[in-house]
């Protein structure tokens, strides 16, 4: 189910335990003619604020163990009010005290910029790790909007007047930050690709 | 500053960038006629709901790279109606919405039931691993109440009126999570050193 047929030249591995982060990254790629697999077995993240410290460390582990290609990805949501909070620990935080936990700490609070950070770290036989990043500035909104999943129905995009969780995928997937660094490191994947 | 004259028997190196925790642990090992030396270098911790989980991983590295005898400690908040956030990332939490973001997400909750757990993971040449582990069940107040470090001023003890922070250190140090962990680690270095 979650494996389409793979036509195009080229195929990455993806190690994440998100079944919707694949979907999302699964459906920009697939633009690009690349192909991802869905695998498991990502490495404990370490404790850092320092999303790309993060994914570096990951790579690292998981390129011992294979010799790829393959990426992993990380994200993390920094609210300005809260002092970048929840950063790294932004599913985390999701899962313990969720949507509404948020608006609670945000609740009277006029300042609700947030940024989205995504990291991707790829490697393979003859790269050791190539990071791409993408970011995006917005608002928190006052509650619940839409649908989506994480902070999707919570986050505005600067430019915007709705969630990225009242967005269909294929808009989000043109703006977010997670599409940036998708977008990136698919284009630099194809260029590879043309000069071998 | 950090360093007493050591005149005990044992001497034992604490990986930690906390001075609140040195001293408080410091001030129970003297009791039993241990010394510590604070180390830094303690490596990242691994991102996990288990503390007994990141202590072993941080005393895996730390005991290639010194043969001890050493420590770290872990310790977690977990507030049973927010799943158990804080969590292992209490420190970071504190650190980012402080007491009075926690005392927010906690309004109007009725049920207040937390606990506090401490891991300790101990290395020397001999031993690859010893694990101690100190729990107390306690309230979070619903507002702050006294001095002290951390989550100090919003804990009180089960069997207690009053926080962590309205009591002395020696009186915190009787009764609190780190020094039931610490008390078992002291009585068995003690009980190790007699044996040799």
């Amino acid at each position: 189910m979650e494996e389409r047929e793979i036509s195009g030249k080229i195929k990455v591995m993806f190690y994440t335990g998100n079944k919707n982060k694949f979907r999302e990254v699964r459906e920009i790629l697939w633009e690009y003619g690349v192909g991802i697999e869905m695998r498991t077995g990502k490495p404990a993240e370490v404790q850092s604020e320092d999303i790309t410290y993060i994914v570096k460390t990951c790579v690292e582990v998981l390129r011992k163990r294979n010799r790829g290609p393959g990426f992993v990805e990380d994200t993390g949501l920094f609210i300005e009010s809260l002092n970048g909070f929840p950063g790294p620990y932004a599913s985390y935080v999701y899962e313990k005290i969720g949507l509404e936990g948020v608006l609670k700490l945000l609740r009277g609070v006029k300042n609700r910029r947030a940024m989205f950070r995504t990291i991707i770290g790829y490697w393979d036989n003859k790269t050791k790790l190539k990071i791409f990043k993408g970011e995006i500035k917005g608002l928190i909104s006052k509650k619940v909007r839409g649908k989506g999943w994480g902070y999707d129905p919570v986050f505005i995009p600067l430019g915007f007047d709705k969630t990225y969780g009242e967005m269909k995928l294929a808009e989000k997937n043109m703006v977010s930050h997670r599409s940036k660094a998708v977008r990136l490191f698919a284009e630099w994947l194809v260029k590879k690709k043309q000069g071998n």
